[in-house]
């Protein structure tokens, strides 16, 4: 069982204050490149793996999705996803995503944003989510990129740069992000690419994201973020 | 035409006394790992673009590989090269890695060394080299990793950490390796394997190399380099 700290009152607090939980995808900066990622969606049955507030499920829906499949194991994360959906195409559940036995199978899409960096064995979890893709069907993922988890001193230095450090030594990572002690798994890139190749996935794409000059404009503070990659997507298809 | 540091005295030299170019594959950290992205030699036509003095060439051929056309822009590693060589199946020719049009095609694999990362356009290589192999051939490349070659200050800092800044800023990289001014070129992972999946091959294997328990043992000078990756290691096959 993953670490639940989205139901902790204190990390709840603060992650209902980010940009990306008040306004959706629109304030998730990766989303413009993860979008490009996903197929047309008209008429799929989705799966979205740590499905928070539940943003990208309303969003499948409007562009035509048959049904989405949520999970999440938080209760609260769950009960406000519940409280901003007023479609019934969208089943949203409590699961812990390293658990996916009892869900059914035959989806045409897994989806997962900013979750499985939380799941301490990656190449188990591409196990399951292969099983309940379709042949052909598409894996969109995303989590803090191995450059963002691997150091024991994650803080800028004064230069600025990224003090990289333990890269090769995959593993427990406990950090300070809006609580103490946040648990999650570093891993190389490596790692991500070969659980997918070994699990049944031919690779399509893979993203560092990093902010363009257009989103610098919009927001300057961004601008720090081109030395590091912050979030790895990656999108492959189930062979 | 890319930068031809390896005819210069004082760099070829130097490059003369590493262990890699007197020890051949054996004194290669990367070797044991990459040999596992090679298919069965036998009967093999094969290209190494960037053959330096001909050891993978030469191993090659004692494979069982019918071929090797091995190419350098280096008169002076080909002069290394042939003087180390006996037989006959291997033919040193002087080239350019980034011209590869008055080069016969249809080779089975393509092998290329810690070359790649002197040319400026990636994408422009790997669809030179999809032209070269058969339909299932394989391309095995060895580059420094985007983490080596991105920083603007490439030096390790007290903690030890690797200053890592500038990974999203690609293109040419002043280093002094051997000698000053060695023009190299940066680019991300990303660009690396979508370029790949961009010019017609389905990636295989992606390793980062950083030193095993069994290399810091022989050599515990190496123990630095499992805080950040020095080689990428990438095997992909033609589709």
């Amino acid at each position: 069982m993953s670490q639940n700290l989205y139901d902790e009152p204190e990390f709840f607090e603060g992650y209902s204050q980010l940009a990306r939980s008040q306004g959706g995808l629109d304030e998730a900066p990766e989303w413009p490149i993860v979008r490009t990622f996903l197929p047309e969606m008209s008429g799929l049955k989705v799966l979205d793996l740590g499905c928070g507030f539940g943003a990208f499920d309303r969003w499948a829906i409007d562009q035509g999705a048959e049904s989405v499949l949520a999970i999440d194991l938080s209760e609260k994360m769950l009960a406000e996803a519940r409280s901003r959906t007023s479609t019934e195409h969208i089943e949203y559940i409590r699961g812990d995503l390293t658990e996916l036995d009892a869900i059914p199978a035959n989806f045409d899409l897994v989806y997962s944003a900013l979750a499985l960096h939380y799941a301490p064995d990656i190449q188990r979890v591409f196990v399951d989510i292969r099983k309940h893709l379709v042949l052909g069907g598409r894996l969109v993922v995303t989590v803090e990129h191995p450059i963002f988890t691997a150091p024991s001193n994650p803080e800028w230095t004064d230069r600025p740069a990224w003090p990289l450090d333990n890269y090769a030594l995959e593993g427990r990572r406990i950090t300070n992000w809006i609580s103490e002690g946040v648990v999650k798994y570093h891993r190389t890139i490596a790692t991500y690419v070969n659980s997918l190749i070994a699990t049944g996935f031919s690779l399509k794409e893979l993203v560092e994201w990093t902010p363009s000059e257009e989103d610098i404009e919009r927001h300057p503070d961004w601008e720090i973020e081109v030395h590091r990659p912050m979030f790895l997507l990656l999108g492959a298809d189930a062979t």
